[in-house]
């Protein structure tokens, strides 16, 4: 059997999330690429047309031909570095959903309506979000994140009753349970806040939910032996708390992992980088595990 | 004794909240005229010379011409016209105070960084907020209102912990006591804020405190009296939960203050408005109770 190197197109999804491993695998809805546009207003078609990709066929997996798919990658956070490791070992990538919130009041004057009849859309805002930080830091597991990271109030001036007021939640855990029990909790808690009746809420999914996925106990083995061979006592296995290609794979392929440390922890940024020794561990940890995969009965 | 008619400009704050009445009883700080400026760079002074008031001295109140000063008034709010009455006798402008707050955490992924090392803006103003919300609910006086219009969250993206953040709070209350203890609360709730070592948060007064100003009592037996005789069983004595021209003028002069319905209770909207015979019934208790002040002894 022989190694095949891949280098997968658009994971952080300029025109769609993890556009080349979903093509790959063949689970892009059917008009993804014809439809797929990235924010300047620039098609797939033509940045295809524009590479000289237009009339290239698409790839497509050979369950057949592939024992497992090893990924690797920068940790996009400060976890290796902060414990002094060189490598990790992803056992899960965590999943994710969202909920956006629209709150609905009654603009008005800030002296002269009274507390008794306000519809203040950012009263009813503040008691779902510190709500639901409330009841998620009592469910959360070690791995639980959550961020309302976009909050809107309008019209936004200090003497008007905020009348609008939005506000977006996201939240990810290793656990499918704990996806269910945020959401649960989440309902409860729209709930409670309609039946102040103060501002309306209205909530909706604010993006297609991304189920947790286990990386492959063999490949893992594999991996941590190689980890341990290469920087001995100073690798971890960890969840990966952002999404990866890897996660798409899983779906059809014994898949795994491995991180590098992020220099500062730093991700999304053109700072971003790694130091070159641990890239040389990262892919000496990469070849034995790929060998030690061929090499199995 | 003669009754002089007096229309205060700019009580809205274009250039200076109060500007007219301020002026007029010589309560403006020796800048106020020649730095003033709108929210399109047009400054006093060059409104000033357009308006071809250049080297028109400005008037100043002669205190031994006056027994006192009668303001009328729209409402801006809904509480006459809710009730069936006619005409609302003033009997204290509502004094405000407000506080501007920073949230000063960082800025992160929101996947990769786990809930124990983050310091999330937008999370420490939700916990203010709702604090606040909790406190004065608990404190408030039958005509307290309080206000957070205005609230940003930076960057402002769903899957980026929010690094920084701003609030701002506006509370109006008829006694003084009741605006130290909202702002005695306000530092409690910055302190408990502050101790959880997360996000840091920087307080300033958001604006200069106006005194509630209690209605002169001889002043408000005339109005009352005009109102019964011209509205009988239609009128009420209220607060205003508004500031008025009558609040600076009460510094150096009797001063009472009636109100007419707003229709619809709308306030600081084009569509503003007053019945035409609400407009003359407030005419009349104005007469009136002006004429009972000119007979008094």
């Amino acid at each position: 059997m022989a190694v095949d190197v891949v280098s997968l197109q658009d994971e952080e999804s300029r025109f769609y999330g993890c556009l080349g491993s979903r093509s790959l695998c063949g689970l892009l809805p059917p008009d993804a690429i014809s439809q797929a546009m990235d924010q300047d207003g620039v098609t797939l078609l033509d940045a295809l047309r524009e590479a000289g990709l237009e009339n290239v066929p698409h790839e497509a997996l050979d369950l057949s031909r592939y024992r497992g798919f090893l990924e690797a990658h920068i940790e996009q956070g400060p976890h290796l570095e902060a414990a002094g490791n060189r490598v990790g070992v992803v056992d899960s990538i965590v999943g994710l959903g969202g909920r956006r919130f629209r709150f609905i009041g009654e603009q008005n004057h800030a002296g002269t309506t009274m507390m008794s009849i306000r519809k203040d859309a950012a009263t009813a805002l503040f008691a779902l979000a510190q709500g639901i930080n409330d009841a998620f830091s009592a469910l959360a597991g070690p791995r639980s994140v959550w961020t309302m990271g976009r909050v809107e109030v309008r019209p936004g001036a200090a003497s008007i009753v905020p009348g609008y007021a939005e506000l977006e939640l996201q939240y990810r855990d290793p656990s499918m349970a704990m996806l269910d029990a945020f959401e649960a909790e989440v309902d409860r808690l729209v709930k409670e806040v309609r039946s102040r009746d103060q501002a309306t809420v209205e909530m909706s999914a604010s993006r297609e939910r991304i189920a947790p996925v286990k990386m492959d106990e063999t490949l893992r083995v594999h991996l941590g032996s190689a980890a341990q061979k290469h920087a001995p006592g100073q690798w971890v296995e960890m969840p990966s708390g952002a999404y990866h290609d890897a996660g798409v794979i899983a779906a059809l392929l014994p898949t795994a992992m491995l991180f590098i440390p992020s220099i500062g922890g730093v991700s999304h940024d053109f700072s971003e980088n790694s130091h070159d020794e641990d890239i040389v561990i990262g892919c000496q940890v990469l070849a034995d595990a790929t060998a030690a995969t061929l090499l199995d009965n």
